[in-house]
């Protein structure tokens, strides 16, 4: 059966987040019903990154097996016509070989998480932004992230649901730099853990808003200990922007 | 009465326009309510740009008066709770003189029409550009646009409801240059016809399709008549982002 790669891009607000569930949409549940009506099968789809109720995706990338080979090009026109009116489009379709795994095979997932610092609410970008209405020094956050990079055991940054068998993650880069009213985190990991990203965020907007000192974040990772560390961030900054894979990458299309 | 000019941004999706009217809920009557639960008054309510059903605004400027004085930044802030959940936001409040008047006082008005020229559809920029789902040329079209800059007759490129009492306005700047899937032109003139800068970006995106060649801008020009340009470009990529005036520019917020 010959097996596909999908990105996608979609906006989180309307979903209960990748994964099917029963209280409500979903991105896998969409994409189910666009697959079924484009060529009549229902094959399992798996994501390489399985976001939360809210979070965004311009870089996901999701596999499948069709029982016929089909033109890539008109797969992604075909399913985003299916796709219609849901906020979810896909952006590439590429054969890949059959032992390409969406989620096992990546090499890298990279992750951009946008605050939007200023008294006004947001409106262009409701839902798309944390809205933090006090300044933030992005410099002492970019600082306080460089405690972070590395291999660590990253347990006061996990979700206390977290599944992942081990809490030990290598965060490969994390930048942090203003642009204009925005201050916007981008960060990169083999993988991360449940809520990773939130909770990194949610503590440096402490240390940027001047409320706990640079040196705080190597405390609180050594902690250990999730009820060391700041609030999760919402959901709403977040987007899953590449995946990485040998040879390709879900940002360069063709 | 003091008189007071705040600086806005909207997202035009939901209103039916800036001015008030009987077929749905328009930026000046969801910004009339507010002021009046704010203060308790139903002062005039005068735009820079009656911008135009689904076009959207990050510096349009209204000036109002008061029967009180009020604190800038508190009527900021109190417009804002007030103003939930429209998705209109007061970035700044200020203080003008009584001769302050945002739609006459004006000395340039600017906006950007962005287009997303990809296959896909947008997802999270729905409703905020138009979806060009072929390729086009921005520099062509950069080129085409200098055809435009000056003083000209513009009624090829004006909407046949306009009720401007003359065809005649002076572009200052027409750029148009590509940011990765983006095309994005920006135009600056003392005021606009209406329909100008959407019937402007119509016949500017034939040119860059490879459908009209860059001589084509002048004979339309030339012509004098609306059925010689390009269509009306939809509302969704159009922005108002700048109104200046002697000594401040609305995006310079304190």
């Amino acid at each position: 059966m010959p097996r596909y790669a999908l990105v996608l891009e979609y906006d989180g607000r309307p979903f209960v987040g990748w994964q099917r569930q029963d209280n409500g949409p979903s991105v896998q549940a969409a994409l189910a019903l666009a697959t079924e009506r484009f060529c009549g099968e229902s094959p399992d789809l798996v994501a390489a990154g399985r976001t939360d109720a809210g979070v965004h995706a311009s870089g996901q990338v999701v596999h499948l097996d069709l029982a016929r080979s089909v033109d890539p090009g008109r797969m992604r026109d075909a399913l985003n016509h299916h796709l219609r009116p849901a906020p979810i489009a896909v952006l590439e379709a590429r054969r890949v070989t059959d032992d390409f795994h969406a989620r096992f095979g990546a090499t890298a997932r990279a992750y951009r998480y946008r605050i939007l610092t200023r008294r006004a609410p947001p409106t262009l970008e409701r839902g798309l932004v944390w809205h933090h209405p006090h300044q933030l020094n992005a410099a002492l956050m970019h600082d306080a992230g460089q405690l972070l990079v590395g291999r660590h055991d990253f347990t006061s940054f996990r979700a206390t649901a977290c599944q992942s068998r081990s809490p030990l993650k290598s965060i490969d880069l994390l930048h942090v730099r203003r642009q204009g009213e925005h201050v916007e985190l981008h960060i990169r990991a083999r993988s991360f853990l449940h809520h990773q990203v939130r909770n990194i965020v949610g503590s440096l907007a402490l240390v940027g808003a001047g409320r706990r000192p640079l040196g705080w974040i190597a405390e609180v990772l050594a902690a250990r200990d999730r009820t060391a560390a700041g609030p999760t961030a919402p959901p709403d900054g977040l987007c899953l922007v590449e995946v990485r894979y040998p040879g390709w990458s879900s940002t360069a299309q063709d």
